[in-house]
This record gives structure tokens, sequence and C-alpha cells, in this order.
């Protein structure tokens, strides 16, 4: 490999699960980055990783893992991501940047930030991308490709490691989006979050339907499939999603009861002009995002 | 075309669009059909119809259209059936049976089998098969197949025509079941009506947040796409369902919304544990149904 186009000499994936180990692939396979070594509480997953090619090699422990990294990609579950940093700190090289991949900025940033030590550096980041599964053996190299990453700084962040950053998830085939962390949360909170909490919801309330002594989920169609793929996500990861973006969740959530209310009235007064004009603008909204 | 299979000499089609027209292209491959004429408001549409050999030919008037048919398929709105029924009944060939599409059933069979006179018959069907798009077109041959057709007769039906609609849904490459006009506009309602004013309201709200100053779909990704796929569905379809099976729909607005506002109060409360539990049910029963 030349090392003309290497953007990352050694590259440390804390969390090598369905967003470490495609960003590992997708910088491996645009030839970006030197070494990477992964860190993971799962040690089956570690050895997935080391097998499958995604990692050159698994440490043991953070300590050994961070060592002589220039970059630490974060990707554990968004709640622990400050609690490993701490503990990474006393291990980190001079100069290293840490980043990571989790769906909540504002507490992360907030939390990660003021613990770097002079010339080591904090970068938040959130693909938005992803699937509905989890671990190493559901990581892909495309998974970023032509997908938005919002990367949030703040007016501490070093303008360099910033710059590493966007080149990293650029190399991986995003477009890097800059945006403060308090917003990448309300924006997050609409389009990604709030569908997460309808579907979880629609999937128990079809289920609890008790009307009928069968189950009534075997007559779903492709489109009772499709709309419900996303409550097939990971029930600890949107449990932490929604425990450190409370603020944005709810304010959507009330948000989408209000919409949701005025159709209801709108089907109990029978009023035919407002249910198409509703649905008429929700289908144009839709039809220009295809 | 050997006559050994056909099921029905001459069919109608009335109104042949993604409905009518995927059963017409299925039954003709299938081989148990001997002529198709179709019916349709929309000159164009039929024009069509008949120039990608959907239909044997157009006729200009249901009178033309159902004259010598032995079995009329009605795929038309839903709101327009009672009323085609009653336009048609006088230009029925003797033991024509009528069946429908229509995606509610109670207010269908109770307005159209009263109607019917003696030696006609009226069975009510409903394939649990469709996509967001409209009009010949959009329509195929394999739109049915291994999908199921609800099929509602009433203790007044006549158990030959039954048969006969329940061969032809097979033929078509559909499982049938047999089910009670109620019991179905609640099943549907809870499978698919509620996953629509859902998908709806939750495109509205977030289109209608208004923290940001662009548009925020722009940033949606895949989840999002696919979780809002059928808000593109056709608005005056829609609205028709909503009228004509408001208390099956409203009640399952209801259902949903008390499941909502649980899943709201555990974000609220912040309560880990209940979080989990809600999100890890609602995935147990999504994967059960892949
Ligand atoms: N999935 C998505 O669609 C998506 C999209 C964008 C962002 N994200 C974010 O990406 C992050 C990772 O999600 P993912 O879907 O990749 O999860 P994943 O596939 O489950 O991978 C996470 C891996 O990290 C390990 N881990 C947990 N705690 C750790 C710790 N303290 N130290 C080292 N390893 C640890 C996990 O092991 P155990 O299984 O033993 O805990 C698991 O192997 C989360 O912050 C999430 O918010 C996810
Ligand atoms: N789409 C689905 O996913 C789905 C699934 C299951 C059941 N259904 C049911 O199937 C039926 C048809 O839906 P579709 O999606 O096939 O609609 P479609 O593609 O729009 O086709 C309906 C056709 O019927 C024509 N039409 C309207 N009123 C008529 C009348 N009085 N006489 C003759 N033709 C008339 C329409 O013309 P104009 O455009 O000029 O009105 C249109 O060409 C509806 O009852 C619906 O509830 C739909």
């Amino acid at each position: 490999m030349s090392m003309s186009g290497v953007i990352v000499r050694r590259l440390a994936v804390i969390g090598v699960g369905l967003i470490g180990g495609s960003l590992a692939r997708a910088l491996r396979r645009a030839g970006v980055v030197g070494e990477i070594v992964g860190v993971d509480l799962d040690r089956d997953n570690l050895v997935r990783a080391h097998e499958f090619g995604v990692v050159d090699c698994g440490a043991e422990t953070l300590a050994a893992g961070v060592a002589g990294a220039d970059l630490v990609f974060l990707s554990v579950p968004v709640c622990a991501i400050p609690a490993v940093v701490r503990d990474l700190i006393p291990h980190l090289a001079p100069g290293a940047i840490v980043t990571d991949g989790g769906s909540v900025k504002g507490e992360v940033v907030a939390a990660c930030e003021p613990l770097m030590p002079p010339g080591t550096h904090f970068v938040g980041g959130h693909p938005i991308a992803g699937t509905e599964h989890s671990g190493v053996e559901a990581s892909f190299a495309t998974l970023y490709e032509g997908k938005r990453c919002i990367v949030t700084p703040t007016p501490r962040t070093d303008v360099t490691a910033l710059g590493t950053v966007v080149r990293l998830w650029e190399a991986a085939g995003s477009e890097v989006v800059l945006m403060d962390a308090e917003k990448h949360d309300r924006l997050v909170a609409a389009i990604s979050h709030l569908p997460h909490m309808v579907a979880y919801a629609l999937v128990n309330a079809v289920e609890g339907y008790d009307r009928f002594e069968e189950g009534i989920l075997r007559y779903s169609a492709g489109g009772f499939r499709d709309f419900t793929r996303i409550a097939s996500s990971d029930p600890a990861m949107w449990r932490d999603i929604a425990l450190m973006n409370r603020e944005g969740v709810i304010e959507m959530m009330d948000h989408f009861a209000a919409y949701f209310a005025t159709l209801r009235s709108l089907v109990a007064a029978g009023d035919a002009d407002g249910l198409e004009r509703f649905f008429r603008e929700s289908k144009e909204s839709r039809d220009a995002i295809l």
C-alpha cells in the first residue's frame, strides 16, 4: 500500500460492531489507514473482527489498543462513550484525536471535550447511516457511501483535528455536514429518533390488539413489514438514545402526537376535504425526498 | 388456449388500475379466463390497458362492459362501489357474479348484497397486496402471488359463487382466507389503515417541524425513507378508506395513541428498564413476522 494517501497511521477502533467495523472496512478499502487495532468488550466479536480482516489485531486492553494510535474511533454504545474516554485518556499518544460515531451528540461532546489533556483532541461525529443489525458480521465497507455524516465541532475544536476527522469520513464515502451538537440532536430526534419511537409503539399496539384470538401480525403484507423494519433495531441502543436525547425525543413525540390528534379529528368528523389535504401534503413531502 | 382450466368465460374489470389490472394480468397468465373486457372512467388509462394487452377490449359504457360477463370485478375507489353496483345491475347476465377488491368491506357488503336481483350474486373480497402506485401502468401479474386475499361471505352468500371467487384468487397466486366483513375491517384497521395514518402524520409532523430554516427531510437516511414509503400512497384512496372504515380506524388510532403515550412517559421518566422492555417486546413481535 502506498502511504501517500494515508490520513491515519494507526487507527484504534473501540467497539468493532456495525458502525466501527464498517468504518474500518471502508477506510482500509480507501487505502487511507496504516494499521487498524480493535478493542471490544465482546471477545467473540473481536475474534471475528480479526478473522474477517476488519482489524489487523485485537488488543486485550484499552491501554494497549490506544497506545501509539493517532486516531481513536469510539463506536461503543452512546451511554458508554464518556466513561471510555475517561479510561483511555492516560494512554493517549501526544497529538491523538478521539472521535466517535454515537447517535446523540450534546451530552457526549459536553462530557468528553473538557476531559481532553492539552495537545489531544475530541471531535464528535455521527454517521446518518445504519441498519437494524448489530455486530461485526453486520458491517460492510459501503455502509457510509453516499450518506451524510454530521460532525459537531465546538468553538474550542482544533481545526487540524477537525480536518482529519472530516477527511476520514469523506474517504469512507460520506458527505460531511458540520453542525452544532444541540442542533444535531434536534435534527436526529425528528428524522430518526421519532420514527423509531413510532415504529416500536406501532408494533406493540398492533400486537397488543386483543380483538382476535390468533396473532394478527401474520396477516400483514409488505407495507407493514417495511414500515416496521426499524422496530427490529437493538433495544439497548434505543434505550440509550432515548435516555441521552430525552428532551429532543419528548419534544418530537409531542409534536407528532399533535399532528396525529389532528388527523384523528379529521377522521372522526368524516372531513373528506381535510383528510385528502392532509394525505396529499404528506405525499408531496415524502415524494420530494425520493 | 385450452378451455379446460377456464373459471370465467367473460370477465369484466371495472376500473383497470393497479388492482384490477394486476388481477387481469394474473388470471390471463394462469389461463383461467376466456375474454377480458375493461371499463374505466379514465379513458387514457383504458386505452393503455388495451395497448398493454391487459384487457382484450375496452367498453364505452358500463352496460356494454358487463353484458354477457359471467364475473364482474370491481376495482374502482371503494366509496364508488355501491353506486357502480346499482348502475350495472340492470345489465347483468343471469347467474352473474359481482365481486370487488375494495379495501373496506363492512359498508360495501351491507350496501351491495341487498341490491342483487335473484340469481345474481355479490361476494366481497380484498387482496392484502398493493403498492403505493396507481393506474394500469403500475399493475403486474405477480402482485397477488404468495399474498393473502380475504373474502367476506355472509350467511346469504351463494356457495357456488363463493367457490368461483375463491378459485379465481387462488389462480392469481393468493391464499384465500374467509372472514366476516366486520372482522375484516378491524383486522385491516390494525395492520394497514393504522400504519398509513401513522406514516402520513409522521411525515407531516417532521416536515412541519420549524426549528430549522432548511428542509430537514433532506437529511433523512434509508430508514426514514422505507418507514414513510406508504405515505406516498394515493390521498384520494386513503380519504375513502378513512371515511368508510371510520370506526375501525378511530379505534386503532386511539389504541396506538395509548401505547405511544406509555412510551412517552417511559422516556420522560428516564426509565431505562421500562424502555428496554418496551423496545424488546416490539422487536420480538416484529422479528417473528420476518
Ligand atoms: N446501528 C446504527 O444504525 C447506528 C447508526 C449510527 C450510529 N450508531 C452508534 O454507533 C455506536 C455503535 O453502534 P453499533 O450499532 O455499531 O453497535 P454494535 O454493533 O453492538 O457494536 C458495539 C460493540 O461495542 C462493544 N462494547 C460495548 N461497550 C464497550 C466498551 N465499554 N468498550 C469496548 N467495547 C464495548 C459491544 O460489545 P457488547 O455487545 O458486549 O456490549 C459491541 O461489540 C453507538 O453509539 C450507536 O449509537 C449506530
Ligand atoms: N392500491 C392498493 O394498494 C390497494 C390494495 C388493495 C385494495 N385496493 C382497492 O382497490 C380499488 C382500486 O384501487 P387501485 O389502487 O387499483 O386504484 P387505481 O389504480 O387508481 O385504479 C382505479 C381506476 O378506476 C377508475 N374509476 C374510478 N371511478 C370509476 C367508476 N365509477 N367507474 C369506472 N372506473 C372508475 C379510475 O379512474 P380515475 O383515475 O379517473 O378515477 C382508475 O383508473 C380500491 O377500492 C382500493 O380500495 C387498493
